[in-house]
């Protein structure tokens, strides 16, 4: 093995340990459950599960599989079609394995991301046999060092029956130091969180480990797979400009400093747009609490704007990979990578009392938002940590397109087909066309703002009537009980939820 | 005025400021903000509401009003029917008022009970004009001693411009010192908040005010209104039953041990039901951390089944009040009453690990929660503190009756017409039929236990040929979208559920 294989393996006797991908995945069996390392991938085990499904296309088998969140690399993806995995949770967001879960050839459980590590140390879950974690290295006192990601990982090390650690040379060694590890313990024994400040550091800088427990180390040198996330666009920037009109009267109401308050941003283009429209901004010092750090962050640190950031994951663009990797030390001191229980903990995201801002698929005119579900039946993704920070947040922000599939869905319906954040978690809604503030509103109240801010214009008249017919039939929140779910109906049936091309049936 | 009143305000000065109820309520003025003391019909503001409610006869006005829970002496009742109220917040519990609220008579903002102190302390809700807090003493010091609730009395008198004190002599002088008020302090300048088991003493024995902001004491005389709690029936027997059986298994399997861990028990009869069962059950030296202390818990503490508990009110039937309020001092040391943001904070919710038993109104067989809308559009009651349990306990409960309307309505739905708890949030759903084990399933997992274990009989054919029927048209969470909320129509339009009555227009 090269030296520089070596020196990343400070305690002597695991050097031993090494195996190659096929001899550990050898060890998985029908039937086991697997803890994977990997958050919106970024830090994931590549190379043994690769090899497992390798290992499956001869000797089929079936795992569960708990990671942090989804995972890059395609091992999702390869995962599904390879029809290993019998259950999956608590997040992914691969298009192949999406597709495999609305056909039920996997079970999926979607779950609030800081509710996971909670079932697996009190024994709800299935026990996990092998966690499978990426590392940079493996100190001299034996501590596994993560790479981009931390994820459920120390969770998964402390409760897995033996472990595999995947030696990634292709991840900085340099990451050393960014991470901070706190296990909260069992509950009704647990002491509070001693975190007060996003920049605080409560715990290890890597994962503790009983050395006796990992069963090899596998070597592998593989960077994580770019994001994809798209560059903004007009609709995108148009929902940054109206977050900024909304924090500038929040300043102005004196409820909000010029330095606003620690932001979290849930992942994909339109949170990475928001992100960009601050840089223009006049906010400055900004702290952010959040799960995933995406390209806007860095260039938010780089133009001082964000003090600091604290994340559970780094997920780049290529290029931005390449630029951020190869000048950490930058950033050392100024970013710090938690366990998505910490990132995500309700008692945290009250305490700092953070601005929160999450992507919805729908919302409805009362202000209950749907982020996983497609007609209340196709899973998209999953909640991820939206849940975990609506509830809790100074300010819940929900934002969306106004429409999608080129204006053939509006994203503002009459009835939610799935909630998953109900009108008492949920603040703002922006769209392109503006936002509307929800906050100590009565439904009735809400309706209208809804509908004349966030709605796209073309069907505004549909919203209209449908909320003028649902309160002829009366209520605290008024509804026409049979036309409530008509647009997704009609979405399904004719492809449009426009009612102009509607023939009554 | 008579020594036994002047012996409860401590403080010399403050007895100046003594005036009636009439002159308390010739402060108010047309479109002021008051924030009133009470929750579950404890501890309540009854005086100067009611003389305002007189006033108003002459003299027409509308307010805001702000609680900690519901009302009790028909303070709710007699508003609504006056048409005094503009807004009313964060719940309410009386039919008069919840007509009012349905024909949209006065605006109603349905908030988690441990949210309101939030929005009150960061100004996002309207400023309070005058907090009117029921209290047994003022100490020599000015702290204000509350009666059978906290509420959110605490941050009504620290954020409103002036207060009223309702002094009432009919409220036991002896509750002194079973209260522990904290203030959580500014979101982002807050620190832990340090309880770390449920009987943690934290703060003041009364509230602390300002007392240049008393503008008056109001002398009064008149217990709070007994609770209306039906004694346990067969069903809810059950139904305790079954929880019993479902935690043995929890001890069983390791999970719990027989001291269980700290409950929390929503308001209402089933919950109470619930509660007597754990009297004849094996388990001992029991914890309460909840919101409301109904009659059953002091039957718990009376046995020794329960060694402490913690609480925001004491609700209690006529009888049981006589008995507790005459021998208060047996509980000194056995109980606390806090604030509602402390009883039902998500931090402290977590980190305790409690059973959470809250009652649905329906349930889908997914597992989502209905708690608040009949027909989805009929304001009950409000969310209560359920969602601050229910988001954040180790282990939630909901229980409800399989049947209401003498089995006209099946509690147990395709499709829950609001929902107020998510699936990700459900653990356990108990009938008087059974129960059914949520966690750690995907959602077609789900729906057959809670078919089969949780529905009523009559129902489960009805149930299985829709989840059939769903399955055909796939997808993670299957559903017929047009038929989904054909069972609350079809009760509109027909009065019952059930399918035999059902003709197809």
């Amino acid at each position: 093995m090269e030296p520089f294989v070596f020196e990343r393996i400070g305690h002597q006797a695991l050097r031993e340990r090494i195996v190659t991908a096929e001899t550990a995945a050898s060890w998985i069996e029908d039937g086991m459950t697997l803890g994977l390392s990997g958050f919106t991938r970024a830090g994931d085990a590549k190379a043994v599960p690769t090899a497992l499904i390798e290992r499956a296309k001869r000797q089929p088998l079936k795992v569960d599989v708990y990671t942090g969140a989804s995972l890059g690399s395609d091992i999702d993806k390869m995962m599904a079609e390879a029809g290993i995995v019998r259950k999956r949770l608590p997040f992914q967001a691969d298009a192949a394995m999406r597709r495999k879960i609305n056909e039920r050839e996997l079970l999926f459980v979607d779950q609030h991301l800081s509710h996971t590590a909670e079932l697996v140390r009190s024994g709800v879950l299935k026990p996990i046999d092998y966690a499978i974690v990426e590392a940079v290295s493996i100190t001299e006192d034996g501590m596994i060092i993560p790479t981009t990601s931390v994820g459920n990982s120390s969770i998964f090390v402390e409760k897995a029956r033996r472990v595999i650690v995947e030696l990634n040379v292709a991840q900085p060694k340099a990451l050393y130091g960014f991470h901070d590890i706190y296990e909260v313990g069992k509950q009704g024994e647990r002491t509070p969180i001693p975190l007060t400040k996003v920049d605080d550091r409560i715990g290890t800088i890597g994962i503790p480990v009983d050395l006796e427990k990992i069963a090899g180390i596998v070597v592998t040198n593989q960077t994580d797979s770019p994001s994809t996330i798209v560059p903004p666009d007009a609709e995108t920037a148009a929902i940054a400009k109206h977050l900024i009109e909304f924090l500038r009267r929040e300043v102005a109401a004196g409820r909000l400093s010029e330095r606003l308050a620690p932001i979290q941003a849930g992942i994909g283009s339109v949170a990475n747009a928001v992100l960009y429209g601050l840089l223009d901004s006049e906010f400055c010092d900004l702290e952010v609490y959040s799960e995933v750090l995406q390209d806007a962050m860095f260039d938010l640190l780089d133009a001082g704007k964000v003090r600091f950031a604290s994340g559970c994951s780094i997920t780049l663009s290529e290029n931005k990979m390449k630029q951020v990797y190869h000048s950490l030390e930058a950033y050392r001191g100024k970013l710090v990578l938690r366990p998505q229980e910490i990132s995500n903990h309700p008692e945290l995201i009250r305490r700092l009392g953070l601005i929160s801002i999450n992507t919805a698929l729908e919302a409805d005119i009362y202000g209950n938002v749907n982020s996983t579900h497609v007609r209340g039946t196709q899973m998209m993704n999953g909640i991820g940590g939206s849940g975990d920070f609506a509830r809790h947040a100074r300010l819940t922000i929900f934002v969306t397109k106004s429409s999608a599939k080129h204006g053939a869905i509006s994203s503002i319906v009459p009835f939610v087909s799935h909630v998953d954040h109900t009108e008492h978690d949920v603040d703002v809604i922006i769209t392109e066309h503006g936002y509307a503030d929800l906050r100590g509103l009565a439904p009735v109240e809400r309706a209208p703002l809804i509908i004349e801010h966030c709605a796209h214009p073309d069907y505004r008249p549909q919203l209209r009537d449908y909320f003028a017919e649902a309160l002829k039939r009366g209520g605290h929140t008024p509804h026409v009980l049979e036309q409530a779910l008509s647009w997704h109906i009609r979405y399904e049936q004719l492809g449009t939820m426009r009612e102009e091309t509607y023939q009554l049936q």
